[in-house]
C-alpha cells in the first residue's frame, strides 16, 4: 500500500495550512519576496508534516484554528531549512524545480530563509502556547546543530549511534514537534502526549532511513539526482554501514575507509555492490522496527478515522517507492 | 555628556546577560559552534538593547528571571542579524574584530546565524510571555524584511519617508522591541506600555541617525571603516539627503542622482562637502527631536535611578562621539 489516503481526513485543512503559508508575505513586504515564497509553497511536497500535525490534533481534540497555524508554522520551519540548506550544498533542483539559489543571488537567498524563520516563529507564536514555542525553537536549534556537525565532521565512517544522531537532527526531530506540538494544544494526558511524541519520532526515523534507502535503489528520474549521490558526497548512511559491516575486506570498502570517496569510479562500484546486497533488506527492517513502534504508540488511542490515517501514514512512510 | 553612566544600575546584570547568551551553546552542540557564540559574545558592543530591556523593566517591577532572558533573547537576535549582514556585506571587521565570515565559509556563516536565531527564539519563549514571543517575531521578519528591500531596491535618492521606513526596520524596531516587550512582562497598563514603545521607537530612530550622521563626521579609526562609507556603497542617509535637498545643482549631487555612486574620486568631494556643511546640524536636530520624544514619553514614569539612566540613555545616543 503506497498510496496516500492518510491525507483525506485533512484535505480541506491542508489547504487552509497553506493559505496561512502564503498569507505570511502581504503588501508590506517586498514584492520580490512574496513572489519567492509563493515560488517556494507551490514547489512543496506533500505535507507529511502539516499531515501529522492535523491529524493527531483532530483526534485529540484540539482547537483547529491554532492546529492551522501549528501546522503552517512546522511546514514553514521545514521550507526554511531547505531553502539554506539548498543554498549551501549548491542545488540546482529540489523535487524538480529550480531551487531559490539557482535563480536568487546567496545573499537574498540568507535573507528569504531567514525571513521564513521569522514567519515560522510568528505562527508558533499564534498557537499561544508557550510549551509549544520551546519545543519548537528547541527543534530549530537541534536541526541546525545537526547541520552544522554535518559539515565540520571528517567525512569518514562513523558508527550506527552516529548515524542515528544525525537523521535525528535532521528529519526525526521535526516529526517528532509535529506530532508532539499537537498533542500540547489537547486537553489530554502527559502519558498522551508521550506517546504521540514518540510516534512522531519514529516515522520520523524511518522517513529518513527509507530515503536513505532509495538514494540506493532508486533511479535518476524519481530521485531528480544520481543514485548513490549520499556516498558520493561522503555521507555514509545506512545501507552503507550495514554493507561495511559484512564486507570489511572489500577494497572498495577499504578506499573509502581511507576517505577516498572522490574517487567516483571506484564508488560507483561499492554503491552497485549496496544496492545488491543485503544491506537494504537489512536497512529496510530497521525501517521497520521504528515503524513499529509508531504503531505501538498509538494503541491504547481513540479509534477513528483520524488513529487509521495515522496508521496508514505510518505504513506508507516505509512502502512508498521501494 | 557623552559617559555611560546609564549602565551603572544594571552592571551586574548586564553579566547575567552574557551568561545566558554564552549558555546558548553547550556539550550538546559542536565545540566550533561553541567557540564561534564565544567569540562573537566577547565581540560584542555597549549591550545598549540589554540596557534597555533591564532599566525598563526594572523601573517597571518585571520578575528579573523573565527580564534577564528578554535582554539575552534581544541580544542575541542582534547578533545573528549582525552575522548574516556582514556575511552579505563581505565586511571582515566589525568593531576592530574579524568576522566570523572573514575566517569561516558562507556555509558554516549562514548555518551560525541560523543556530543564533534559534536560540534567541528559545530565550523569548523563556520569558513566558506569548505577547513577547509575537512581538519578537514581529520584529524579526520587519528587520528581514528592511535588509531584503534595501538589497533589491535600485540605489538613488530616495526621500526622508522611505529613509525613515528604512531605519526602522534596521534599528528602530528593534530598540522598540527592547522597551515595549520589557514593559509588556510588567504589572502596568496599556498606557505605560504604549510610553515605553515610543522611548524605545525613539531612542532606535535616534540611535541610526547619529550613526549614519558618524558615518560622515567621523574617523576612519573611530569608525572601523572609512568615512563616508555609506555614499560610497550608494546608500543615500539623512546627512546627504538634507545636502541633496540645499543643492540640487551641485554637479555631484547630479552625478549621484543618474547613480553614479561608483565615482568613488567625485563621491569623495561629495562627501567632503556634505561634512562641511548644514546637513550635518540638521541631521543633529532631527535625532534630537526623536530624543527629546522619547524624554516626553518617560514623564509621568516613576523617577528614580532607572528613570535617570534612561534619560541618560537618550542624551548618551545623540552626544556620543559627535
Amino acid at each position: 500500500m503506497s498510496t496516500t489516503t492518510f491525507l483525506t481526513p485533512v484535505q480541506e485543512q491542508i489547504y487552509l495550512v497553506e493559505e496561512r503559508m502564503r498569507a505570511q508575505a502581504n503588501e508590506e513586504h517586498h514584492p520580490d519576496l512574496r513572489a519567492a515564497l509563493n515560488h517556494l509553497i507551490s514547489a512543496g511536497g506533500k505535507r507529511v508534516r502539516p499531515t501529522v500535525v492535523l491529524l493527531v490534533g483532530n483526534m485529540l481534540g484540539a482547537p483547529p484554528e491554532r492546529l492551522i497555524a501549528l501546522g503552517a508554522a512546522i511546514e514553514m520551519l521545514h521550507t526554511a531549512t531547505l531553502v539554506h540548506d539548498d543554498l549551501i550544498d549548491g542545488a540546482l533542483l529540489r523535487r524538480g524545480i529550480p531551487t531559490l539559489n539557482s535563480q536568487w543571488s546567496p545573499a537574498a537567498t540568507v535573507l528569504t530563509g531567514d525571513f521564513i524563520f521569522a514567519r515560522a516563529a510568528k505562527l508558533a507564536a499564534e498557537t499561544d502556547s508557550v510549551a509549544v514555542m520551546k519545543h519548537f525553537a528547541e527543534t530549530l536549534a537541534i536541526m541546525v546543530n545537526g547541520e552544522l556537525a554535518q559539515m565540520f565532521d571528517a567525512r569518514g565512517i562513523y558508527d550506527r549511534t552516529h548515524y542515528y544522531k544525525r537523521i535525528y537532527a535532521k528529519t526525526g526531530s521535526l516529526f517528532e514537534l509535529a506530532s508532539h506540538a499537537a498533542a500540547l494544544l489537547c486537553d489530554v494526558g502527559t502519558d498522551v502526549r508521550e506517546r504521540m511524541r514518540q510516534y512522531g519520532y519514529n516515522i520520523g526515523m524511518a522517513f529518513q532511513i527509507v530515503d536513505d534507502i532509495l538514494d540506493f535503489v532508486g533511479d535518476t528520474a524519481t530521485l531528480g539526482k544520481p543514485a548513490g549521490s549520499d556516498l558520493l558526497n561522503g555521507l555514509v548512511t545506512l545501507p552503507a554501514l550495514y554493507y561495511i559491516e559484512a564486507n570489511p575486506d572489500d577494497p572498495n570498502v577499504r578506499l573509502l575507509a581511507k576517505g577516498e570517496y572522490h574517487n567516483t569510479a571506484r564508488m560507483k562500484e561499492l554503491i552497485e555492490s549496496i544496492r545488491h546486497s543485503e544491506a537494504i533488506r537489512q536497512s529496510l527492517d530497521e525501517a521497520g522496527q521504528f515503524t513499529r513502534r509508531a504503531l505501538e504508540a498509538l494503541a491504547d488511542l481513540p479509534t477513528g478515522v483520524e488513529r487509521q490515517a495515522l496508521e496508514d501514514l505510518a505504513h506508507y512512510i516505509i512502502e512508498r517507492h521501494v
